[in-house]
């Protein structure tokens, strides 16, 4: 199928408008000043803005808060790879002001449910050995994201991005997931996805620990634009 | 092998005694104050403090500092259910007082290396499909404790433990792990466990929604002894 069919079809899908991949900023800080500090910085030149599990972990319901209040009309989202009592942590994020939040790809079938309830929409983190099969039964109850996600640590660890990844991304994509990716992205591996209809690229510390925030965050948006408009 | 030998063996390969399975609460509210007047009734009764994930998640690090100096002399567990930058997550519980934090089965080996360098031990919880192949590797790295979980929202949905349940802790402690158990805990459903060396029994709603908290979790321990000593 061509790009711009599966574009066409993409769009018809959702209750949004989506004519090139998001830029989402994680504020994987573990205090809430600093991450507050820069989000000021960055916040109007990204289009979604992730509280990250760190920052989640550290601050609590108070850095959901602080975003929404800061951010009224940003997508804000919750990373609380959350693997149990879904319906308690998603109501939680709801009230706290988060759109979004992540479920870990090895809860279970009724926690991701019991998620999905309470917030606009969940995502789901895949970590480890989850498998298509899976993801086969999350789409099948009407959840339709996922994040590919290069491990924070394996990254540390030497692994980078490879042809294994890039090929399932794209098979999710065909599935019909919006496949964020996260993950030791630069300006310099987004040209790694140019075939692929990517929903959204999460950037961490290739934004927030740029000498210049906004610029880096407006580098990303551009190269975005310059790959897929 | 007679359980008089197991529990002998099982003595010696740790650093501190274990004659009977811990109680160990599970402190899943979802605001700090709330808590803290649950855990100062029942925290002398119990031999470990869990800071549930749902209140990680609410208040942050000030959950974990409030327990530590709550109870400078019990063992204090953060329940991140860490499945990403395990490093950063251990150091920060470390800090806030926790003495275990609990990681995600999903999580790649390098994440849960990183944060048992940082903690005095960390916990797998197990959730989704795991296998023992990869509960092998936990040990080979020295990670030798897991938390077998009857997921809230499976046992909402009319799940229950099970002989298949207790069929895969029993393996696991035959492996060597310190298991501990938890999801739905009863005093009913401790006999359940009689025939084999539970390392803890974590019980939440079991010990807070009782109406006398101090009492519910004495009935626990007064069980837990009448069924192992």
């Amino acid at each position: 199928m061509a790009a711009g069919q599966r574009r066409h079809s993409f769009l018809e899908k959702r209750d949004y408008q989506v004519s090139r991949p998001n830029l989402q900023v994680a504020l994987d800080h573990s205090d809430l000043p600093s991450a507050i500090a820069d989000v000021v910085k960055v916040g109007a030149e990204v289009d979604i803005i992730e509280v990250g599990t760190i920052l989640c972990l550290q601050a609590g319901e108070v850095a959901i808060q602080s975003m929404r209040a800061l951010f009224p009309d940003k997508r804000v989202i919750a990373d609380t790879k959350c693997a149990d009592a879904g319906g308690t942590v998603a109501g939680n994020c709801r009230r706290a002001g988060a759109d979004w939040m992540t479920v870990i790809c090895c809860a279970t079938l009724p926690t991701m449910i019991a998620a999905a309830k309470e917030v606009k929409e969940v995502q789901v983190e895949l970590y480890g050995d989850w498998t298509f099969e899976q993801a086969q039964t999350w789409l099948e109850v009407g959840i339709s994201q996922v994040i590919y996600h290069q491990s924070r640590d394996a990254l540390f660890a030497g692994e980078s991005w490879g042809e294994k990844d890039l090929e399932k991304v794209k098979r999710l994509i065909e599935m019909g997931f919006r496949v964020s990716v996260t993950g030791g992205l630069t300006i310099e591996t987004l040209k790694l996805f140019s075939d692929l209809e990517v929903f959204t690229f999460i950037a961490g510390r290739g934004i927030t620990e740029a000498k210049d925030l906004a610029l880096a965050a407006r580098a990303f948006q551009e190269e975005i634009k310059r790959i897929w408009e």
